[in-house]
């Protein structure tokens, strides 16, 4: 049994740890802070807790690491770092679930964040949390950087294709379709209801921020310089995402053939299930789990690969990954916690 | 451990009730039926289950009882009755999620449901599972009724304040709002997407089938006859399901002293969750659990009691109370495989 | 041809008054304000607008009232009141879709609306600007009151009932369901998507500030003090609401019947559709139209009359009764500009 | 003043149409046809249509031309063809909402649509109804093939890259996402609520049948072969239709100087609006609208121009195009009973 505190308890990142960890039988909640909610406890903010959770919110605290074995940082981004050195310096180890530490280099950091980077000497100590390619180095890791909901949902589905050598690395494009739930929970005007409900709404073409870390993560696998045209959407539903991804095959290559080395690569991951040929990845089919659906398409008359791949956002995507995480960071087994199906419908 | 059977495996509740158990420590899957996907696995019909549980679907028999302990009935209304003797002749228990053993009287049946009752011999053995009222008698069945949604709803929001005297018998008002996936998994125009999304529509005014079911458990509870105006209106949502209760006060009293009556009335309850006043029940905290959720209002002014009473329709209003009267009826705690909150947002 | 402005152009109501107004043969638009748009231009504002419309956005002022013949004041409640003497003063016409004259008494505005009435002098000349009741009151009125959303649907739907003497006036209820329009248009948390989507939230039981607004215009009806139980529900769709209305009948009478009282009482009246008996009114019919749709129910078990009423909250419900308002102050056909049908799916 | 005919009058095209169609001063309706509901009036059929119209509906039968003089077939795919030599034969000019007449060649019909083609001869008769590239073949053809929804949110939005031949043709890549109306009036378990509420679902890729239409089309527009990945996707909202489009450019161009040559492309194009740079095109801005609207943007990172366009799949991908169309054959206005804005929200 360890101790666990959630820096940013009342965002709905924070809000999925707690559902999550309530349920894992090998954890114990220390610290939950919130600077908006402070003084009320968890269940007043979200009643849906009631019953089953009643700590009390405090504000953050840069010792908030000493009393806890796993501090989990579900802080808008740029807003933790600050504390980091502090943080590591407690016995605690971090996850943290912002962008602040997957990015390697402070200077692209600083160019697609547009705020410098507080802690430049810490990049490298961070482990880029992505179990299904860097299990070993998350397992001795004291801070996991924890991914994006968009690049788990991109890397996750390209990986195959290009560490297998079968796709022209410049011709990667990945159409995302998201959830209103990505934006966070905050009042803001374009994700009122009104506002987005019954439209669909492509956002940050060819600038999002997710596109640098999309792009370090598959060269680091490439082992070769890459880029990608990444284009998210904002479609209306409270959570999933649907990645779809397309590469221009160096030679042919049948559905089935190409579906068996997906099926080869990811075999014994816990958490990505691919689809049988001809069968697409909905997000109906992974919401409120930690899987990533992955359906393998060859569009022959184009001599492209289309690659699709749903997951939940705030889970795969986000806190579900975090506890993913935590169990390989503790030596639990690893879908320890998160062993459910999707819901539907 | 105990084995368990579901006909009807490949609808919503069957599908809810496949999710619940797959977590419920104490049971197994024996058969699961379908006659639409016999042949297929389950997984096939419903790929959210994948990695989870791979029975193959048959036919329903009517010797399912004789490999089970217990029999849930996932059917539509009026198919699962004809074989009940059979069910019943078996060392199993049967827990119906349809309509069929609900009413006590096969004439009231016949009059709402326009077709006979097979099976009026068998009435008088069916308990109405709704555990906060019956669970002795739940724990001793054979064969348990469970409640409709909208009953389920109404009543544990009426009840306190019909047992208590409170309230005058005849201004009773039950104005309910359900999700879409009440009526069912089955292709139909009138809930089709770009029919139902959108919009609010009222339906069965006054003639409701429903209505008997909550005059007859409130007539049970009053100890004299009443009757209730109820109102459901279909609303764009997939689950969940609100009911605004309106009844006339027989004498003043304080939003706080009646929110103390319902407290005190429904202690210890492991399902019902009674709200601070000034509270309104809402779908968005109940969700994909088993709590219903209920707030109480005096409306000083006119002398009302006013109740909000908030469920999810496929697991209080289902295939939850299902397990919950099934952890009744095996001496199971009663939380068993039920005890998560609901998932917001 | 005449002149128009609209204070509050960048709201719901205000963008709503253009794009009907945009189509009214006897307008041309004069100033459009807005604080927080000044300088840019509505088309910038409201992409939807593009080709339609280009006026720059300008701040409100005391003077507006001097360069058109109807200003309409799509304001937040309690800002436009302090002009109103200004406008009032100006050879303009002011139609005020805002609830600040709305309330005959400045000590029941002051009650529910927690906020001093600065121009308690001015109520009197205000007329409660429902067609259906006071045509004649509005032809001749310098300054309209606009009516609620809610108080629109209720007041119809309940007026035959009253003035026919059928009901017990101690025995009204309404059960409202409205989309998310209506709460306006600002970054709020409980209206963002993910708050509001999937889910039903009553709110405001019991002390709704449209609950002096429908009694005091349904006690002017009835000529008889009555008071109602209002209970507000936010449900997940942009658009439209409907209001459940239940009344004690005070003798038998046949849903036909009752059809035929409504269908006489509304004969001619070029927005309100009564319904055959046993249909209830659904928002699908009438959305994006300045149709209310009547449905009439009688509830023989209980001796009730059930009325189910519809609108688009921001049409009949707001803007579109503006212009249907407009139309009679200035002589033109009442349905000039909104004779259109609503639009399905 | 015309009079017009629709063959297919009850499902959601057939309707739009009829709503279109009322506000158009020059036509009045002479037949509307209906197997599934006739004898029954369209307003018994469409309760939103009550006031506006009352005609019966009737079998389609052979002699519908004789009484109208554009007959508007807004049949399902294959049901239309087997009678247009006799609606050709009367003195009516058609207009095919169906996909019957798109494809040029009878031998690729069959290959996409698994069905023979009854009327080959009448294919080099049809005149594909996109009126941005054919408007004076349109103005002079007895039969217009109207386009599908997808093939003119991507032919649109890609012809002046082609035209102006600034990309790669083997780059082409689209990218779609449609509200579910797309999928007609019809029981179907695949559109019921609850299956595609709250999800994003891919479907058809690589072997959806609007591909050899936008491949034709485009081929034509290109004076060259080429052909095009195009995955659409199911997202839960009621109408709306958003692609983006990926391609290659031949050599460097800044977004401005691509979103200007889109602009000089469209000059004067009623229904096309080019967005200022860095804009993306969003349903919201276009939907009951006649509009495509287009953003431009160039990926320098990549060499990609990224297109997104946007239109309501019922107006501009469906019966307002074909609105368009009759207006061009009739030498109306082009905007004729098409000029308003979208409605927001």
């Amino acid at each position: 049994m360890i101790d666990i505190s959630i820096a940013g308890a009342s965002g709905y990142t924070g809000l999925e740890l707690i559902r999550l960890l309530l349920k894992h039988p090998e954890v114990r909640f220390s610290t939950l802070t919130s600077e908006t909610y402070a003084g009320k406890s968890i269940a007043e903010v979200f009643p849906s807790l009631e019953g089953h959770i009643d700590h009390k919110l405090v504000p953050l605290s840069e010792n908030i690491g000493n009393t806890c074995h796993i501090l989990f940082l579900a802080l808008p981004h740029t807003t933790g770092m600050k504390w980091m050195p502090q943080f590591l310096a407690s016995p605690c180890k971090v996850i943290d679930l912002s962008a602040d530490f997957r990015i390697k280099s402070a200077e692209i950091f600083e160019q697609w964040y547009h705020t410098p980077h507080l802690q430049p000497d810490l990049l490298p100590k961070a482990e880029y949390g992505l179990p299904e390619f860097h299990r070993n180095a998350i397992q001795s890791a004291r801070l996991v950087a924890n991914p994006g909901c968009y690049p788990t949902s991109v890397i996750l589905g390209l990986a195959p294709l290009i560490i297998e050598g079968l796709v022209n690395l410049d011709s990667l494009i990945a159409d995302s379709k998201s959830g209103v739930s990505g934006a966070g929970r905050k009042a803001s005007l374009s994700t009122q209801y009104s506002e987005c409900n019954e439209g669909v709404s492509p956002y940050g073409l060819g600038n999002h921020r997710h596109t640098p870390e999309i792009e370090q993560e598959l060269t680091r696998l490439a082992n070769r310089d890459l880029n990608i045209s990444f284009s998210p959407h904002l479609i209306p539903m409270t959570r999933g995402m649907e990645s779809t991804l397309y590469a221009k095959l160096k030679k042919e290559i049948s559905t089935s053939a190409l579906q068996e080395i997906y099926q080869r690569f990811y075999q014994g991951e816990p958490f990505v299930r691919i689809l049988k040929p001809g069968s697409f990845a909905r997000t109906g089919n992974v919401v409120y789990s930690n899987y990533c659906d992955i359906g393998v398409t060859v569009d022959s008359r184009t001599g492209r690969a289309i690659i699709t791949s749903a997951l939940d956002n705030l889970i795969k995507g986000a806190s579900g990954q975090a506890v993913q995480n935590m169990n390989i960071m503790q030596g639990f087994g690893e879908r320890t916690g998160l062993d459910f199906p999707a819901i539907f419908p």
